[in-house]
This record gives C-alpha cells, structure tokens and sequence, in this order.
C-alpha cells in the first residue's frame, strides 16, 4: 500500500441542474479526488486550503474516511473557494455563474512531513506554480499524475509546461489535449504531449469514456451509459481519484495496470453523477463498485479469437 | 452462410475535405454496405437503381466483388443519384452541397427472385417506402436490420414507424435516437425504441463508438482512434455493412454473436475513412483487417477478476 498525496481544491459549490438546485455544498478537486481513492483503502493526505467559514462537518468527514488534511490549511479570516453553476439539458454543457477564488488567491501548499515521501502524487486542476510547488517537496515519488485543464493553457501556459514536463501521467479532456498540442487526431495529440514529458496521457471525454496513451499502445474505457445524469459536477476529478488510487492500492505503474486503473476510475464516476455533489460518493459501499464493474465487463468484453 | 440481400443507394459522390476533392466517384449506402459485406464471403444481392450514365467499370467493380446485381435496375434515359458534399476540418460535420434524385425519385424495387428467401435483410438509408417494399417481397428472413436517419423522420414519420415496427435491428445515430424517442438519456431512449418494434437497438455515435442494445444487455464498440481521417463518407454504412455480413455468415442472431459483429463493423470502418470515397475497402486485405482487430482487442480487453 503506497501513500498517496492529493494536491486539490476543497472548496464550496452551489449547482444548478434541470432536476433541481443546491445550496452552498462541499466540493472541490481534492475532495472528489480524495474520496474516490479513500474506496481503495490507501493512506491518503490532502493538501489545499479553507477559510473559516469551512464548517466542522466537512473536517468531520475527512476524519471519517480516514483522509489525512494536517496539509489542509486553515484561514481563519479569509473565506473558502467558491464555485457556482448551471447545467444545460444536454449536461454536457455548462455556465459559470459565479468563482470566488478568496483563500485559493494565496494559497502556497505545504506537504506533512509524513507524506513527503509519498509514492503517488495526484496534482488536481490547479495553478502550475501551486502543482510545482508540491512537486518541489516530495522526495522521489514513483509516480506524479496532472491534472488541468485550458483556463492554465490560455494564461498560464510556461509555467504549465515546466509542470508537465515534470509528471509521468497527465489527464486532460480532448479539447485541452487539442489545444495544448496544435494537433486535431487525439492520436497525434497525444503523441505530441508524450514528447512534452508524461510517459502516460490519458484524454478525457466525459460521457463518451477516456483514451490511456503510452508510446506503443492505447486503451480505452467508455463511460457508463446511464439512465440519468443527474449532477455531472467532479466526475473527472472522481475519475481521477479512482485511477490514482487503484495505482496507489497496487503500487504496478504498469500500462496493463493502468487500464485497470482507468476502468476503476471510469466506474467510480459513473457513481458520482448519480446525486448531487459529494453525496453519492460518500454513501458508496463496495458491493455496489463490485456489482458495477460487472456491467463494465458486459459492456466491454467480448471474444473473438485471432490467428 | 445465409443469404444477404441490401437495399440502398448506388450512387455517384463529389466529396471535399481538407485533404482534398474528387471528382464524382462510385458511392451510395447500398455499395458501401455491399463492400464490406462481401468481406465476409457471404451470397448477397443490392437491390438499386442507377442512370444511363453509370459507368461499365462500376459495374464490373460488382461483378469482381461476387455482388449480385440482378436487382440493380438500370434507367436507360434517366441520371444516377447525385450527392456533393464538403467536410469541415473536425470531420464530424459537412455540408450537403448538392443532392439530385434523379432515378432514385421513382424507385421501385424489385428483389430478385433467387433472393426472396435471404435470411438476412439490411434495409440501407432510403425512403421507408421503398424500404416497406422490399420488406413485402421477402418470405420468412430471419433477420431485417433497418438503417435511417433524420430526414425520413422529419419527412415520413408514420411511414418510417411502420418500417420499424416490422424490423429486429435499427442502426441510427445518437441525435436521431433522441429525436425518435423523446429521450435524451441513449439508454432510456434505446428502451422507447425497442418498445416500436426492433428487438435490438445499434445507435452509432461516429468517432466516439457504437452501442448495441436489446431488453436487458447493452455494450459498447468504439471506434478506432486514428491519426488522420480522410473521409468519412461511408463509414456508417460500412459499420453496418460489417455487421450484417458478419451476422449472415455465422447465421447465429444472439446477442452475444451480435457484439462481435459490432466489433467487425467498427473495424471496417476504421479502413473506409482513410482513403477517398470506396478506395480503401477495393482494396483491403483480409490479413489487414485481422491486423486490426487485434488493435481492436488490445484497445478494448482488460483482465480483473470479480468475486
């Protein structure tokens, strides 16, 4: 069992959907990406930053599921990030109607001496400098994987390439990977990427499942056909969350592993868009990810037999 | 190996795309559907109408290809149907430039009589009267595969839902399976769908795969991520082609050999959109597409064992 580090936003979210609408609730990258990869049982630390408004009962539930937060910084006079959205029908599209950057503004991550010496590290979407500066504090980790996505593209995109130049997975959506490559054919764009830095990219496409690159091969997990998306806000991070976590579980960096890794990931967010925010992913039992892999198989597998 | 008889456009195009333009070529559903097909070595026929103005050297590509043409009506004094169109640089969409009826405006089919008795049926993109047509000469086939789209919905809704409720497979894409149900969820809207009549439900979602759906199982076949697609044209009939000609040589209509032909359509479609027009599948090598559905499972298996 590795450790693994999460650097993440924990932060605030108010959601609009056509089935309804919530209040300020708990969201965030590193809390979906914590509570996705707490399934697998692993010694997990989040590092990220609050306000005093962040209530007792959101502490409460990193204690619950045994997620370490000593790196979760407390502002005491300063409000936590805040995001607000609407989702259109299709819900593939969305509008932001409001970001309260607050604490984030400043936010300069310090990792417990305890995980300084995790094996996996998971930076979340984030500021290229706050993602390095994680970097900076951790001794040889096995394996450091990005998120991010094209807000740092168009703002921030030197800072972002140092970054990138310095992880060996990247998970990014197919217009991002587009974007950051010049390249139309995801093929090709991630092939572009690779010579960036990442031995591994994997491209997100949200209902229509994910893409794992390496060199030589590829491989690619659809996302589960769902009778109702209720709530699609942290799927990716959820994604992202299960596929570090399974590695972190297994300690095998291994492309085969891998695509283990992207089929835990994929059906840990086909949960999580089952309910609004967090709420599926904290009442999830492991019969239920167990039961579902099974559809993943049915949905996947078949056999014909080659020369 | 049962017999196939394809009902469907034979047809001249004028394709663009950012690779390039043609002059008018050999097209129509009804060829794309025939080609790939005749991969299988299964007995099938077209049933089509062309002009005075087809060429010998198309229909030689028949004869070379064991197509039967005995139900391909040639009008002496009429022009064979037309489409023009120009692909933008996503490939996903175009623009119809130009279409001429022409012979296609009073087309009657007739089947020959030695393929009355086809087991399987693959009705190709036409209007549903003559799609109803070629349903009323058949006697007792096993299986009818329907294939349709938008405009025939937007045109000839009740005489498409006669069409459907006589048919056991439909292949449409994800727009017009919500178009045609109501639904916008693919799973729930593939479940209004078998309701009218299909037991099986195929909704192509182009480069991002196909589902196959019946009552209780679904499953998923992506496409083929590729480096440079160079046209499209085709594709979709190929797939269909591919998975009619797959089911008509192993004559076994269960769900489970269904997957597979699914699998065999994605596959030889990945070949239609490298070359121009019909290029490509004149000239494919059956060692190429074993090839291929090598990639195909190395993209799509992975290995975890459930309890």
């Amino acid at each position: 069992m590795s450790k693994l580090l999460i650097v993440g936003t924990v932060a605030f979210d108010a959601i609009e959907t056509p089935f309804g609408k919530t209040d300020k609730i708990l969201g965030g990258a590193g809390t979906y990406i914590g509570l996705a990869a707490q399934k697998f049982g692993v010694n997990s630390a989040i590092v990220s930053v609050v306000g005093g408004d962040f209530p007792q009962k959101y502490i409460d539930i990193f204690h619950e599921k045994s997620i370490n937060i000593d790196g979760l910084e407390v502002i005491q006079d300063g409000k936590t990030f805040f995001w607000s959205g609407r989702y259109h029908n299709d819900m593939n599209t969305r509008d932001t109607l409001d970001t309260q950057l607050n604490v984030l503004e400043n936010f300069d991550p310090v990792v417990p001496d305890a995980f300084q010496d995790a094996e996996v590290v998971m930076l979340g979407n984030l500021h290229p400098a706050v993602q390095m500066g994680v970097i900076n504090q951790v001794k040889q980790p096995k394996l450091i994987i990005l998120d991010t996505m094209n807000f740092w593209m168009d703002h921030t995109l030197s800072e972002l390439k140092e970054v990138i130049a310095k992880v060996d997975v990247i998970t990014i959506n197919d217009e991002e990977a587009r974007q950051l490559s010049g390249e139309y054919s995801l093929v090709k764009a991630a092939r572009a990427i690779e010579e960036m830095g990442p031995k591994y990219v994997v491209i997100k496409k949200g209902e229509h499942g994910a893409l794992l690159f390496d060199k030589n091969e590829m491989f690619f997990a659809p996302a589960l056909p769902l009778e109702e998306v209720f709530d699609p806000t942290g799927a990716g991070d959820t994604f992202a969350g299960g596929f570090a976590g399974y590695l972190a579980k297994t300690q095998d960096y291994s492309f085969a592993n891998m695509k283990k890794a992207i089929i835990y990931g994929s059906n840990l967010a086909s949960f999580c868009v089952e309910k609004f925010g967090t709420e599926r992913m904290l009442n999830l039992e492991d019969q239920e990810i167990e039961e579902r892999l099974k559809v993943f198989k049915s949905l996947t597998q078949f056999e014909i037999d080659l020369n």
